[in-house]
């Protein structure tokens, strides 16, 4: 936990926060801190800046805090990811959340098992608790948007084209035509598909709405480890 | 699994394995193949090819094959890792492997947690699987070489000048003061820190070794995210 971030529900005053659960723990047991260190601390969505604790017990943090900065720069890529295997989902959100993704679209495939759809890690409180854990390593306050589309041909044929607006559009694949580009400086959306593969039917409704279809080498990466590469590519 | 990688005990006679385990177990039961089916197979250390599937049962695998395709060019980049938690290293090395990195150095920092050197994870044996789990997801049959450099200054001044010989040479910092590079077509050494980073002895050490500090923007990420998007980046 690099950043503290305050949630509306930690805050009793202007300045003044009193923090529980998971964080508290972290800063007694990990941190070591003790009352009259300093800590990072965020505003859930809003400004970083330095806090003092005041008190530290088993049961209480509380801070006195004042915030000076903004956060870093939201990244303008929005990931469309065929919905991973729950397990992976919840260490690929925190990771997107920490590289400073701002929207994720978790689509079907024909590749993707229906029940993933119904696991409990799909479910908001789960999935805020994961990119609250990415926002936290990387010194982040605002929250990816998480966007679930359970149906690829609705989603791509009705909500895409807007969401897609004056974005570059690129889908990862391994026969892809060309290389995956490096340093781009423009709003991006870039489809990673799930195991095995889009289906050749999904690669080209993408291509239909604009997508390029783009490679990584001769080498078959798992989700996790493509998503990553591609946005190390990628991003400026 | 996208390649079943074959290794000397399996192999019976020319063109001719008997497989067992866990490789069994996954072609049966997740591929779900059937005698007479093909797959794609690798020989450790060797080429490529295809295989038919002679017999299946629970107890063996039995396949004919025949290679006659070079494994995908090796990365001629050496990943430096301040060993990271063992549980995080398991995925770290099968992710490496999958991208095609032949060698890796894991050695100590200040930060690195005496215990972590004890774990099972990193036997032999253990490393190995990992290995060769991102080979058979990558489609790769060259076992990268783990290095296990357990005193940083020993390892930095007596074996790092001839392993880094000829080699461009990047550490990652935060506080790097240029930003990471993209597309790089030399040899290359990348060192990545602890959680926490490298402190700031250490830094030096590899600067006066020619090392370059590079960052990655304001955001702070974990090893696993670092590792992978650094080499997306850099790879060409």
């Amino acid at each position: 936990m690099n950043l503290l971030v305050l949630q509306p529900d930690d805050i009793v005053a202007p300045g003044r926060a009193l923090v529980q659960g998971r964080r508290l723990e972290h800063v007694r047991l990990v941190h070591r801190a003790r009352p009259g260190d300093s800590l990072r601390v965020g505003e859930l969505g809003g400004r970083l800046g330095e806090a003092q604790i005041v008190r530290l017990s088993p049961q209480v943090l509380e801070l006195d805090y004042c915030l000076n900065k903004p956060p870093p720069a939201p990244v303008p890529v929005t990931v469309l990811l065929a919905l991973p295997r729950p397990k992976k989902v919840r260490r690929i959100l925190r990771s997107l959340a920490a590289l400073g993704i701002k929207r994720i679209v978790l689509t079907n495939s024909f590749r993707v098992e229906k029940s993933f759809w119904q696991s409990p890690l799909l479910k908001p409180a789960a999935v805020r608790e994961q990119l609250l854990l990415g926002l936290e390593q990387a010194g982040d306050t605002v929250l990816p948007e998480v966007i679930h589309e359970p149906l690829f041909r609705p989603f791509v044929e009705d909500r895409l084209p807007a969401l897609a607006q004056g974005c570059r559009r690129l889908v990862a694949h391994p026969l892809g035509a060309e290389p995956c580009p490096h340093a781009l400086n423009e709003p991006l959306v870039l489809a990673v598909g799930p195991e095995g593969g889009f289906i050749p039917y999904e690669i080209s409704r993408l291509q239909e709405y604009g997508f390029t279809a783009v490679h990584l080498g001769a080498r078959v990466l798992c989700v996790e480890t493509a998503v990553l590469s591609l946005l190390g590519r990628l991003l400026p």
